[in-house]
């Protein structure tokens, strides 16, 4: 099934795109993301409907360039932060210690140095909890729970249910108690994610199941003070995929929390953690074509970007918005092309099938010259923060930033190919 | 379908393993390679059957660290190189230019530069050839023919065939000869690389297709002088898994070379370009267990490592052998187990269905505790190379090479927080 043209990734302008690309300026492959959208999804996540309190915690392993994250910091939002690693760099981004909320699947060798600087742990697993009770008896922790439903689209996107390692298995919950008992810790907030979801119904399902977990806690003597959902919001990159509606998915939940109020009395605080919601479609990739090629069957436009920049393609066969723009203005005539990335490798393909990276899905697309540019939408999550990067040696992609000003600033640099090698040590014999 | 309990990769005893991953040692992930496996893969390459001359290039994006391609620079090895960083990467640890052969989807900005060094260039499309041509006028070159033929067992490792944008489509060979008239360049290598396969009789047939496309060329005045059938012999990293049998593959290649010269009277030079046949086995990557959490239907056996090391288990459903070492030598009770990476994401499993990433298929393995190593053999190719690094913020794996007296050597240092960040430019306004 062949998909109409994109629109240009609202991201960058034509213009703005042939002025960042030329090689005097930032030059190719390079990531450019829009302040303004990320400050627009930023408000929308802000004005989730919520009864008693609202957290939105950035997940930051969408994209953890310290511009992103001091952005939203200015917009009050704080961090999810999912290993040890990216606490320090969210420190160093100048994130308070206490605005980050740590919930990873392994334990930092330096936890109680990190936790001594104020931040927030969740445990994940019974493990986690020992280990943190070891260190902080006494204390107040999270934990995760993993309250057996999941919505994920594919086990690969799934982050609770019986195949998920995600959290504490719901049933496990008498365990938590003790050891909580065991080292006195005092359960504060439960995290339940689940995955990415954009269904009302499973958001209010989930929520109910969430709350019924954390009335657990309560009864079992913990102050609980808040409910973190997580995150996991499908943003449809696509015209044809189907976006999160924040305010159609958070009203069940504010009334969820809202009965939970009426039936306990207890007023919870919901936190949530959106990554992909936040980032995804402020970004974009600029590549140029390199190269125009054909056999019989298939048209390439051979790019000098690929799975070293956007790897989600050939991961999932996820759909990205793909554009052309052509120096001179010159509009060509609309073919089927597929677009190839630049390593020597069969599936570094801008375009999969849909959700099936085995497969080809030409897209409709004017007739570029070498030298235009390709701008590839929706590339602001997962992409320069999980990328096959130095593959083939082709080194990281620069990354720009346009302010509200709409003036272009560089907020990383292209690396270079004596960064690449630099740990590399000679053997000596 | 369930599978035994895989064998310990050769590439590192137990007791290796333990001494590597030692904190005080290397710590872990950490990959480690085997010199003797690197040199003993060298030799079976280097034995490949031919009639008249045989030059062995390792494709060096399967793994570009300095210490392996010494090693095989020692055993007389030359270079394939898929980008022109590549052949920087690899005149950098000393391998002489006129030993690299570029053969690249990118034509790279210093290419004129990187041939004056002596380099050997491969075109790969038309666009190409015309560049080369205008720079290097009446100059010796290389082109690379799309066969028409694939044998690659996916599109995403198949690279002939309609489908496939590697090299010049057969049926353009006239645009081929006519651009070299047009610059007087004179054709002295033809290139097909296929793709993975360990198909006697798929060599057999590429061998002779190319042999003819060779003929055409020396029909029209070219003075080839050798045939390039590139790499992709498939090694089964599992033992239920094929490997390529070099001696079976070959016998009908040089055959098919010695019917060529009974018909042409040309002794053709053959070439190859191994990458993961050299390296895959002679490699493997040391983890530490984290955790082990179970759901109803799953246990878990979380390791310190993922798709941060490795990304080919979630790119294809790649089959790695897994072992258990315990530190105390205990040998648990065997159950089903996944092994799940350090990032938060479903999809970062090192036990996929065979060939389906988006299926789990647990493994039976011993019972670990939490701080015992895991060790996922066939490593060596495609894993440090080509890894979803610093996703979640963690730092690139240390490398290690066992030399043939058994001492291990640091050959890449773990990378550093202050690393990943450092090109980074904070946010002016």
């Amino acid at each position: 099934m062949e998909k109409e043209p994109e629109p240009l990734s609202p991201a960058v302008a034509e213009t703005h795109a042939l002025e960042i690309a030329r090689p005097d300026r930032f030059g190719t492959p390079v990531y450019v993301y829009s302040q303004m959208i990320l400050e627009q999804q930023a408000d929308k996540a802000l004005a989730f409907p919520h009864a008693f309190g609202l957290t939105v915690r950035y997940a930051m392993k969408a994209n953890p360039n310290q511009a992103i994250l001091g952005i939203f910091r200015s917009k009050g939002l704080k961090i999810d932060a999912s290993s040890g690693f990216e606490v320090e760099r969210a420190i160093r981004a100048s994130i308070r210690p206490e605005d980050i909320l740590l919930t990873a699947q392994q334990v930092p060798e330096n936890l109680p140095g990190l936790v001594e600087s104020g931040i927030q742990y969740c445990a994940c697993s019974l493990h986690q909890l020992s280990e943190y009770g070891r260190h902080f008896p006494g204390r107040t922790v999270s934990v995760r729970i993993n309250p057996g439903l999941g919505s994920g689209e594919t086990h690969r996107t799934n982050t609770g249910g019986p195949s998920s390692s995600f959290g504490i298995w719901h049933e496990m919950i008498p365990a938590v108690l003790s050891i909580a008992r065991e080292h006195g810790l005092r359960i504060i907030r439960i995290h339940t994610h689940i995955g990415s979801g954009s269904d009302p119904k499973v958001w209010q399902k989930v929520a109910i199941m969430s709350l019924d977990t954390t009335a657990g806690f309560l009864d079992a003597g913990h102050q609980v003070q808040s409910l973190n959902l997580g995150g996991g919001y499908k943003v449809g990159r696509m015209s044809f995929e189907e976006s999160t509606d924040l305010q159609e998915c958070g009203a069940p939940v504010k009334q969820a929390f809202e009965d939970f109020h009426q039936r306990t009395g207890i007023e919870l605080e919901l936190e949530i953690e959106p990554g992909t919601f936040l980032v995804a479609d402020a970004g974009c990739l600029i590549a140029r074509v390199v190269d125009i090629k054909s056999t019989p069957s298939c048209n390439f436009i051979m790019i000098d970007a690929g799975m070293t920049e956007i790897t989600r393609t050939g991961l999932y066969g996820a759909q990205h918005p793909i554009s052309i723009v052509a120096s001179s203005g010159r509009k060509g005539k609309v073919d089927d092309y597929l677009v190839q990335g630049h390593c020597c490798e069969s599936g570094d393909i801008l375009t999969p099938a849909e959700g099936d990276p085995e497969g080809l899905l030409p897209r409709k697309l004017p007739a570029p010259e070498i030298g235009d540019l390709v701008v590839v939408g929706g590339a602001g999550a997962y992409c320069a923060g999980m990328s096959a990067k130095n593959y083939n040696s082709y080194p990281e992609a620069a990354e720009v930033l346009i302010d509200n000003q709409g003036l272009p600033h560089l907020i990383r640099q292209r690396q270079t190919l004596e960064q690449i090698t630099q740990n590399e040590v000679p053997l000596r014999r």
